[in-house]
């Protein structure tokens, strides 16, 4: 077996309908072709944009598509934040928003997080504790790179905090439909009526990541801005995956392709939590996510050295990379969505002597 | 007969291949399906990047795509320009980039330009009156908006200079292929070797804008710096389109298709020049672009407002969108390639009163 990747944070091949959207791609182009492959507006593909705004019950023009969420971040980080902004996110959270960040030269203050997600006291500590921030940015269900979803109550609350102070939030939220038990609570921008709430996911992974349709549900006036940007950058983003993307919705594929996707992570999901009781010390504690791609472990000693696992043969990516402050030594995030189950059982087994601090050392190169 | 668009920069519904471009993008999802729905690099798709740099003589390593060259233009100044950075410009430019230069912050400074292209006497007096410049940013060939294309000899001198100051020069092509009459004449890019001067293109014009496939060939370093910012800004792009466009060219079809856009976009510059021969007032002048999709008009008096010429029924973009300075009011940019030559024959004959200087008074609303 080759080396086992925990690092990709993306679905197993077999997750991904090509047949169907190869068919779903001409017939898009057949339909409309001449608005596909003409420039067009820069808040994207107007069919889905209307069937995204429905789905969310808003107006069209609050929907801005982006390549992948990522982009769409960038583009409401660039408006909202300044050199010295104070910015709340997770600890640990998404690492790529991280580097956004800092490049902007956010001061990016960390909020603590438990089984049950942030804590709503250290929010409302740091909401005392110094200037206005520029916006909290949390994942709240199935949590990059946690797996921790935030508790009903917490949503309550963090909504409360975010009124009260008229904080602007961003929900990201792209691994909700991916849920493989339990019931799902409301969304922060349902429980709050997206005044101050901003909504973001994706199609990455309820179709397909390489198809890059990332959306953002804003207050009117930030959805002008963002489109604005996004003319200026690219004049209008590429229709033809969106086109795709809309063309595979109105055929009635999306909730069977989730339910198919969601099967299919299930298992590895089961996979790697039954290796984890098997193999990893008695010390160790890991996240048990109801839905998403990630588990995270924490360990009583440093997490191992990823030369280390790449010599043993599996890979991941280290706690650190997590926090904005340094921390998350002793933490790692292991991805469950690319590998099989097969492949999981054998990388968690390869894990299992590195986890209890009997670190081989890396072979001479 | 609707009003008449001489605004819009876009090629006319019929230059698209909708039906070859869906199947081609039915067939590439079929051949590489599980790339192309993943991520991957964040420099774009493989295949087409190997075709790109085959056909520019470079690494494929060197070449970049983004999602329509605009997006690369907006990577590359956000890392060579700083606050007060000077970036050369010819005089007019595209509106868009000077936008992107604004917002960062750049010293504009504006190059004159004649029937031959930017003044290189003019490029050299800059370089020695001030701090050396980020880059000169110049579309040597029927350039938008004037149409004009920088002469043989004045290319030489232009390289000279730049690779004496060591100078960086992006040289934005997305027209050269369009050409109506005429021999090409080299690119700075290949007179220069690639050292000092990046290329830029795209097949907005050759195959379709919305595909938004623009491309950079760039020095090595800049190329991996650029294209580290793409997998920050986005992950990877989407290939969809990027693999469709691949598709259509590895069938044959990129040459036979250029052909036959040059054939139906010749027919529309030939009738733009024709109906201002006939009735353009004496007094105003107007370049004669061997390719490309724009003509450049000087009147020897304030251009007609935009609302009067709404008003008789035909639009124009304004020559003060294309300075840095404030200049070009005497001036309008005339977009042949979207509207049928009927429609350019009906247009120009709405517009020549105005430019005559018989400016009819705007309806009341």
């Amino acid at each position: 077996m080759d080396v086992v990747s925990f690092a990709r944070g993306v679905p197993a091949p077999e997750c991904l309908a090509v047949e169907e959207l190869a068919d779903c791609a001409h017939a898009a182009l057949e339909r409309d072709g001449r608005s596909i492959l003409s420039y067009g507006p820069g808040g994207g593909y107007g069919p889905l944009r209307e069937w995204i705004a429905a789905r969310h019950g808003v107006e069209p023009s609050r929907v801005v598509l982006t390549s992948g969420s990522l982009q769409g971040f960038v583009f409401l980080a660039e408006q909202l934040v300044t050199p010295g902004s104070r910015v709340l996110v997770e600890a640990p959270t998404y690492d790529r928003p991280l580097k956004i960040l800092r490049r902007l030269g956010a001061e990016i203050v960390s909020l603590p997080m438990d089984d049950d997600g942030l804590q709503p006291d250290a929010f409302e500590e740091a909401l005392a504790s110094g200037p206005k921030p520029a916006f909290l940015y949390t994942i709240a269900t199935f949590q990059n790179p946690s797996g921790r979803t935030l508790s009903a109550e917490r949503r309550r609350r963090v909504v409360e905090i975010a009124r009260a102070h008229e904080l602007f939030v961003l929900e990201d939220d792209p691994y909700g439909l991916v849920r493989y038990e339990g019931d799902s609570p409301a969304t922060l921008f349902e429980l709050e009526g997206g005044v101050n709430v901003a909504y973001a996911s994706s199609f990455s992974k309820t179709i397909a990541p390489g198809v890059r349709v990332g959306y953002f549900v804003l207050p009117a006036d930030l959805a002008a801005k963002t489109e604005a940007l996004a003319v200026s950058t690219y004049i209008s983003p590429p229709f033809l995956a969106q086109a795709t993307v809309h063309e595979f919705l109105r055929r009635g594929n999306f909730e069977p392709n989730v339910e198919r996707v969601t099967g299919l992570l299930r298992v590895r999901r089961d996979a790697m939590l039954e290796a984890l009781e098997r193999h990893a010390p008695a010390e160790a504690e890991w996240s048990r996510p109801e839905g998403g791609y990630f588990v995270w472990v924490d360990l009583p000693r440093e997490a191992p050295p990823l030369a280390a696992a790449e010599a043993a043969g599996v890979t991941f990516v280290p706690g650190k990379d997590f926090f904005a402050d340094g921390s998350g030594g002793h933490s790692m995030r292991l991805a469950f969505s690319f590998v099989s189950p097969d492949e999981i059982a054998e990388g968690v087994a390869r894990l299992a002597p590195l986890l209890a601090g009997a670190v081989a050392p890396a072979p001479a190169v």
